[in-house]
């Protein structure tokens, strides 16, 4: 299939870049939850294209209209729809593409999976634009999870290889460029600039915590906190690695030194570290919840490539124009805040379940 | 939910450590697939305890039963189910640990779960013994992947920071220690009888790459190979991230450097590299599917640790004796290929609904 | 959960009957199938309401948005996506019954399950309008079955006791009033208009056939024809009931009388009778799959009822004026052919990934 | 796919007829839960064969064994795994079937769909055999509703006709023939008797009802009680049809007449009747649950049949000996009880999610 994730609740996204609209259906939010539009608006606007240099020049209102699952600002128990219009839509910029696939784009995937059929307008259905309605799930999760004590908070930890310092204690994602430390932000911005300037791009990572989680969240092998996070994070394009707590350098630890000790903290059960990033066996252990995400560059750059022809079957040089970031991490950080929302909030549901 | 895997094929695993027996169930595989028995069970045996230095002293004939589903060794589309009975159990070994969680393990996370009803023995449903069904079910696809002529191949790419040398272009897995440059794994397994004998442990890094496939396998959003694969691959207990192609190294890269130029070889459409460890948008594009498990050390080590017990609510030394690997990075070779092969087959059965 | 349907095909339903909209998501859906928009519309307006004397006054124009899922009007394999506007909606209607729910509607148990955050509005999300996107992925799945040779035919059986003549061996959808002998079809009619008069109500048999499928198509015990015919008929509000071939009258019969014979006909192999209704095991066997639903009266009468003034808690009479259909089952054929095209094309793409 | 069912519990049956044993595992019951194994096996050995003149004369122990999920007989959270082994085999009986398919039975379907590999011994998976793993399942829910002060119980209501008299207000399953009148059951014995004297056989119908139930279970559209109950149902061999409440009466009733009135008993909203069987927009309204299958004759008769062999493609005469239940409704009753405590149980855990 494609585009459902959740077992207690269900997101369903649809629509490509340049369809009529783009939207999604949340089913399984329970009745009586309030939703603020106004902190829904502004956790959507950080993702918003077109605030500064670093972002494509492509600009959306993005405001959501609701369609159904509310009676005035409180769910109702039937699912929830919303969608955006489409609005500044410029199929034109495409069909130079038609028959020449776009390095490290889905065009070529597309083609052969859908026969000649897909919506090649921007990356259709595979295009970043998707990850706005995701917003728009993940923004009312958000809410339901603060609600309960949880919050959502990620920030840029490095972009072309220019590390963020300070520990993630508190939320930046309100900030302009979201990191902990504004002058590692510039040098990052730099590099952005830098990269842009040469018709070029850069990825980075992005860490994302989540705080105020109970201890029993998620199931053991395929439900695990891990397995349902990676799962909805992979959903966002350029995703391309994912890792908990000490992640890749576990590999290079040994036992005692990875292992979390437990001590007795302020009356309750604590680890005195966090190398687990809060998931022992798939299940939350009350800790912070910690993952990163790996963001390859923005595939998209004015410099030149080379690609195929597939209608003549010969190579050919390639230039990308367009409107496009030349780094989609500042972008992303919502979208990674999102996607772990409804993870967490899915998860939240089900452990309901095993309670009387 | 728990256990279960998969879209048009559907994995389910039961069974603890240390209950009368484990197993899977697998809906879904065609009928009239021939299973080869020997190979199947030699595909077992490279996961199988008790073989040398490195793993633990628990031995089990882990000969499976094939309950239903075949007519002789022939699939008859009933669901495939298997078992492997709990012959060496020693359920006293873990009475110590009832009230005082090992660090490193689910025993906390499984007592705040299941509020105290939980199998304690062996780790339970988490122990690492239910990766053994999961090879059963992972050495059934591979057979069926093979006759579709692709093949899925892992390796150890590193054990505590000792890295794994040369190209992996052919399989390894039939060597006693699964690595292309064996002095690099005579230095791995060196590093291993070290952690030992000082009653510790260490972690690593599996690489596994599937080749043979068909460009087209995967879907949008929610359902791409990478989120299919993070699904399955997060099962496997030990492993805290996971990446593809370039995976976090893309993150340090510029656009220029990892978008993977199309060319025209032996008649076909290519990619000249593969930083895209074979998936773009999710989806196939017909180079080798390429991917990394990070696995943390070995939580059960025999070095003292601090925990606390639960009932007498008061912190407490603690030392883990029993039968444990202090590597459990060249057993989980097998079953990363096991996961790696029921994802790409389901994604293949999946496929087939596309195509008229 | 509530409104998502299918294992190849995925439908979600969305909107309440006076949301701004309602509408459906239909996911895995091949690419390039095309949609023909004039026939869907005539589909359609088979459903819509206002257009004679057994059916409520409201009027909506019910022609649908495609939001997504489309290049033209041929499949791109994105979800497609459609809605409907809530243009005539009269919630004022609707606010005596906030506390006072109406006998045979949902009101009461919405009322429990959703706490009084219910949208109370015209039944919320339980109204029979929800059966209009029904009839939207109905439609399309009407046409791509034509396309292999399957037809979905129904008509009304049986309204108020007086029962159709004549076999049922071509479409009569395109009626004004769906019946196989015109005769019955105006006594039918007549009944209606002597329950209206009187401010009554009628219920009535819906019969549905497929014709054209191939044997071979569900799955055994829970995915089996019946199962997934049923688990979507169900969600036809005022369905009460559901059998299969000679369904409840089979419980009379001998085993000598009830099974068919199998002959060879035309070279093929072919069921001399079908009392199965064309399915055995779940299965079909090539024979018309043959179903009947019982559809209860319209709850919605003038008449006076007692019910219970749930603030109050006292018990009231109750009459309920607003625009209401004395008998739905003209409306509910097409509805009853939707909900079978969309189980037996999901069934018929899930049947292909049996198959190389 | 085919063999599992359910939303907060997951149940996935596996076996055939003839198979080293059968079995089923259910995923999702919440730890802690025990399990009364006497209890179990006297409602398994209601739906075990060979007590008596109307059953089979294959007798298997049908003891389940526990696999997995249990800590003594205390459910510990993992998924509940048990067999039943397959001891009296004889798939010589079926030899002669192989390429005669027996009308009736799902022969021909199996043939169809898994192109000759199907496993023919004894029916395979499409056997009768396979309701008892689902009798397991069942009987574990029955105790888990009990507990929450819900029965589940199901009576004969007709055999070959005759009809069962007397209000069904107390369980009957106890009784070697479950009816409420004797008299009326003795009725129906003669006529299975008379039935196989002439080597023939009977349907019949089953009534169900479940007491005790809360408001406000099940969901709108497809995952109301009724879509729920009736998509496990048909999963039992022989069931053609399916009512709630008045069922297909309520076709021929007005709605004056079938609309349940609300009234004030006991301090408590009730309906002064129960023509909705407990059930409104797919929701539990705190009245019993009233539901009733249609149960086929027996297809395995031993009176001359028509049939083709489908080697030779000619049309063929055949006589069905073997060991066959000349009636099996009265088998079936503990069966319909599983399925409707399956069901209720998963819709009573879904609901937990809904609630703070």
């Amino acid at each position: 299939m494609s585009s459902s994730y959740g077992e207690s609740l269900r997101l369903t996204i649809f629509g490509q870049s340049h369809s009529p609209a783009i939207g999604m259906v949340l089913e399984g939010i329970p009745a009586g939850e309030t939703i603020d539009f106004g902190e829904l608006q502004r956790f959507l606007d950080r993702r918003a294209p077109g605030r500064n240099g670093y972002s494509t020049a492509r600009r959306e209102a993005d405001v959501p209209e609701f369609l159904s699952g509310l009676v005035g600002n409180v769910t109702c128990g039937a699912p929830l729809a919303a969608i955006l219009r489409n609005a500044d839509t410029r199929p034109g910029d495409y069909a130079a593409f038609a028959s020449v696939p776009r390095p490290g784009h889905a065009d070529y995937t597309a083609e052969i999976k859908y026969g000649g059929y897909q919506d090649r307008g921007g990356g259709g259905h595979f295009s970043g634009r998707l990850t706005a309605p995701l917003c728009i799930a993940g923004g009312v999760c958000r809410q339901l999870l603060a609600r309960e004590g949880i919050e959502v908070a990620a920030r840029i930890l490095s972009i072309a290889g220019i590390r963020d310092r300070g520990d993630f204690t508190a939320p930046v994602g309100e900030k302009p460029f979201p990191v902990v430390d504004d002058a590692c932000g510039e040098a990052m911005q730099a590099a952005v600039a830098a990269a842009k300037a040469e018709g070029d791009s850069v990825g980075g990572v992005i860490e994302c915590v989540v705080r105020g989680l109970p201890a029993g969240l998620g199931d053991p092998m395929f439900d695990g906190m891990e397995n349902r996070i990676a799962a909805i994070a992979f959903g966002i394009p350029a995703v391309k690695g994912i890792e908990f707590g000490a992640g890749f350098a576990a590999a290079s630890m040994r036992g005692s030194e990875h292992n979390d000790a437990y001590e007795i903290r302020g009356g309750a059960v604590h680890a005195k570290t966090n190398r687990a990033g809060g998931i022992l066996g798939g299940i939350t252990n009350g800790e912070p919840l910690v993952f990163r995400l790996a963001i390859k560059p923005t595939p998209s750059i004015a410099a030149g490539q080379q690609s195929v022809d597939l209608e003549k079957m010969e190579e050919t040089a390639l230039s990308v124009p367009g409107r496009h970031d030349p780094c989609i991490v500042p972008r992303a950080v919502p979208v990674a805040e999102a996607a772990a929302a409804i993870a967490v909030a899915d998860a939240l549901l089900a452990r309901r379940k095993e309670k009387r």
